[in-house]
């Protein structure tokens, strides 16, 4: 994990209510028990417990179970320095698998590298948790976009 | 998607049976709804259809699980040319996803660029099916392992 | 190499000129040798030939400057499409290797496979050409970033 | 810059010198006017100095000179942990740049991140010298593989 080069100021003195709020209303992300255990300023952390419905066929945790947890970290690393008026979209990643994901949680942590109006370059690393210890299991890079003047939530229908 | 320079040879007759078997033990898979659709030497196609979990906050497709769909596509496109006393690892990838993941479902389909003995090379791109018509939500390169004398199946437990 | 979704429209007429005219004035690409030998809309290609300097420690083409030869190629492709009063920055790329760099010359061919008011996603590939045959060398994603109102050549010095 | 997570053992006495002598017989390299000025296990420092060749249009260094010194500091990083009988080579890299390349020099350093008998993951990060002070530039995760039975130098010519 970089150790980011200087604290970072949120634009939005709310900012961890709206990244749990907008992490809160993302289906997708309850579906594999993902919890948002930690938001600060251009940081995030995600923990997804153990299910048999995470594994892959070696009975670890699927690589896209891990992927999904590092995609939300990043994605509120970089919304929590986001405007209040403005969404968070990833552009792409990159990320290596470097130990098998075995423990009783996977805990995905996103730090800002480098914050940007537009793009935002995030470190974000996971690890499992075994008996107490972590071992890091996938470290990736991720570019995310601020998108401007549309707001973090679906339309309303009518 | 790339066009492979040649045909490839599997290095087992029994290469689909195996994919799809393997498939079939990944409970990670059925939880996102996610169907082996074809399966071809140095090629696989995966199909997740729309369901409501699937969604991050804008109710599109969450880019977590179509980067597993894309994992799942491109470890089965290099797994089909494997020995068949080997199993598949998945070293890294890269993704970048070019429009919003909306549709009737996630069509992720990888093609081997380049099989080794030790690494296979994989492009694997994803497509929106939306009223009949595909449009490209993300494109992937993907790099495989092949992790040989060791079956592709969990271990027995006494 | 990717077929690009449609035909893509220049909205500067000029573009050829202008792609040609900023490659001429990067000094590193001439102490590389590489030619800008073919630019169209969302496409480019750069040649490289062998010289004894861009070697490695094998005698082949060094890895550095493949890369550099598809960042020129990416970029130039996206430039391609973009309008006359912006310049392009190189967001992030990734590359894999996947035969050693052998040959008269490499070829480098960036083709846009998502273009965007902000940012474009180009495919570009890198083949060694060894007796009239090609064979590729390196498969690439870039993300380009369209910088508007801002010229494309250094600030005039007093 | 990740920490390791624990000091490495280096696999030959010698790794340092079989380090720089690799180094010193890649033409490219000096092309670059690259230094290699710091070899630890599992770490490699390449200095880059400011050169008029090395630029881009807008004057900086160009991305594929920052490109090329970050491959050889992950190289020679991982190849620093390799066994005497063995050669290095670049499976794939992801690089995104942060910061306009602009200072005296680049300084590219590689660090493992986790090494492997077949697989070393490498974190390099490159950073501008200005007036002293250093700014990252751009920030890379890079595939290394080991290729044993083969020697570090070119096939001798008859």
């Amino acid at each position: 994990m970089q150790t980011p080069m200087s604290a970072f100021q949120p634009k939005s003195s709310d900012f961890a209510a709206r990244c749990r709020d907008s992490f809160g209303r993302q289906p997708y992300m309850a579906h594999l028990g993902c919890e948002l255990i930690a938001i600060r300023p251009g940081f995030a952390e995600i923990r997804m417990p153990f299910r048999p419905e995470l594994r892959q066929q070696h009975d670890y945790f699927h690589g896209g179970a891990i992927a999904s947890a590092l995609d939300s970290a990043a994605g509120y690393a970089a919304f929590s320095l986001m405007p209040e008026d403005a969404t968070v979209l990833t552009v792409e990643y990159k990320l290596n698998f470097v130990n098998p994901g075995v423990g009783e949680a996977i805990l995905a942590r996103g730090q800002v590298i480098k914050p940007g109006r537009t793009l935002t370059v995030v470190q974000a690393d996971a690890y499992a948790l075994r008996d107490g210890a972590e071992a890091l299991v996938a470290t990736s890079i991720q570019t995310l976009m601020t998108v401007a003047g549309r707001a973090d939530a679906p339309r309303p229908r009518a």
